[in-house]
């Protein structure tokens, strides 16, 4: 019995089949090419998916199920997506158009759900009671597990943590309100800091990795100064480490997980930002002393996609 | 078969005896008299839990548990209070004491979890697949029910929804921090809004109810105020509905329950907090036009504690 996994991005879409483990057996990555008609979209991944069925030496009728995960939301009970900004989609029957290609069960879960799930079948949260994940790129996005299952919320618009509410009246996010969590915490919060840095500190060394240019200027960038011991990029970086770390206390005051697992662009600074985060977070505890959340960096990588989507089919032992 | 709750607080304790549904067959309220010796205080619960089965009928071996909600935290598994700071406990062994005058399963939590729970056994969240609690009152707590079963976290530390971090850098907070949700949301913040709405209106309805007494003002004057129309107490009361909003909304946002419950005495204020709170809630969706959760006035008012905590060792069903 293997399950397929099929991981949307508004780039590409990754697809593969697992075994019942979460092992993926094997792959093959297609161009989304985003402003087709849908039909053509989801064509395109069933055709994949029965081409990865194939080349793993695999029938029709060995899938126990489909899933997917897309950046945005689905309502489990149609296998509509709700809405799905990347790919300009609203209201898209996704699992009606997929079974014109392998009749099989379909589960659609958002991404970083989905990539939460597959740490915790198969990577740093595996076999942990709860534990949340946040994936911490150009947004914030947030999976939460428990007792084995991802959570999306009894509507499905749940684990939304890059949106809850850290500053009243902050900075405005691109949802529409002031002050979300992700205007804090992302890449693109590192960015914005950055750059003002630059314009305070003419000398920084992070002007001088972006060549001057703030229009190149990445998070890696400012995290790198940051570790060469450039004063500017360290103030940044502290900055940075402080909000997350309010964001961390939030969760554990909030849901008090097991775990609380780092993914996303900004943690491949690995342990440069995992030390520092792990220092900090005690600092803002309510009950100092008590046991909290472990605090670990994802280790799945670009692969949680196809795991966490094929796993979401897979029946709770 | 009949169960025991014991609802704990600074100046009262309640104890009651309840049937497997939680309907409470006879109750009890005791002193608390803080300062006390641990020993004495759970004495004189053991001792009034006695007295109120005895009152309703029942003999020792009818119980089929006690459970027992209190201002601070335990931990299950060892039946420690582990803190407690109204009664001023600290690492107390209470289900050890308790279980000399009743040798049954004991069971501790938190209050405003209990309280929860109580609302999803038989109150307004009854049947309900998931709900949020707030206590709306000093401060702000949190019962957080989960599938039917209430929950507090891996470490027991979870459900503490007044002390996540609403506004970096914000007002400080009782807890050391600052920013914390309760101090926008709780009556607290409200007395504190209304004094500041006396000194910029000292003609205000508000300054009028307390008799100029800033000391004398409560968080009902300044909603009574508003209900009159009062054009200083109504900005109050619109940025405090504002703020319950926002925090309602990182509830969404984060957890997405079927149901949000609003206690504690703010909720008094009954459909004129609720009306208003159901209409700015909306403003802050991040997927507008999708279902969202139902919020209501909890209605098991002051037995919530008792039946709650009675509920505490009743097994799933």
């Amino acid at each position: 019995m293997v399950f397929i996994g099929i991981d949307v991005g508004g780039t590409g879409i990754h697809v593969g089949v697992t075994n019942t483990d979460g092992l993926i057996l094997y792959r093959e990555e297609i161009p989304t090419l985003v402003g087709r008609p849908y039909e053509e979209i989801i064509r395109d991944m069933g055709h994949c998916a029965l081409r990865v069925l194939k080349e793993a030496g695999c029938r029709e009728e060995d899938v126990a199920a489909i899933g997917v995960g897309i950046p945005g939301i689905a309502d489990q009970r149609t296998g509509m997506v709700i809405f799905c900004p990347n790919m300009a989609w609203k209201d898209v029957p996704l699992r009606d158009e997929l079974r014109k290609y392998i009749n099989q069960p379909v589960f659609i879960s958002n991404d970083a759900t989905v990539a939460g799930f597959a740490e915790s079948v198969c990577g740093v949260s595996a076999g942990c009671h709860s534990s949340v994940f946040l994936t911490l790129g150009t947004g914030v996005g947030g999976g939460i597990v428990i007792e084995g299952r991802p959570w999306s919320g009894f509507h499905g618009i749940g684990s939304e943590i890059g949106h809850i509410f850290m500053d009243i009246d902050g900075e405005p996010c691109t949802c529409g309100n002031d002050g979300c969590l992700e205007r804090y915490c992302s890449a693109t919060a590192v960015i914005r800091m950055g750059r003002e840095a630059m314009t305070d500190y003419p000398e920084s060394l992070i002007g001088r990795l972006c060549r001057g240019d703030v229009s190149k200027l990445n998070a890696k960038m400012v995290f790198d100064a940051a570790r060469e011991g450039d004063d500017a990029a360290m103030k940044v970086f502290h900055r940075y480490v402080d909000n997350l770390s309010k964001a961390i206390n939030t969760i554990i005051a909030f849901l008090d997980p097991e775990m609380i697992v780092l993914g996303g662009g900004l943690s491949k600074a690995g342990s440069f930002l995992l030390d520092a985060i792990r220092k900090q977070v005690p600092r803002y505890l309510l009950y100092k002393g008590m046991p909290f959340a472990r605090i670990e960096i994802a280790k799945l990588g670009a692969e949680a996609g196809i795991i966490g989507a094929a796993m979401l089919g897979k029946k709770p032992v």
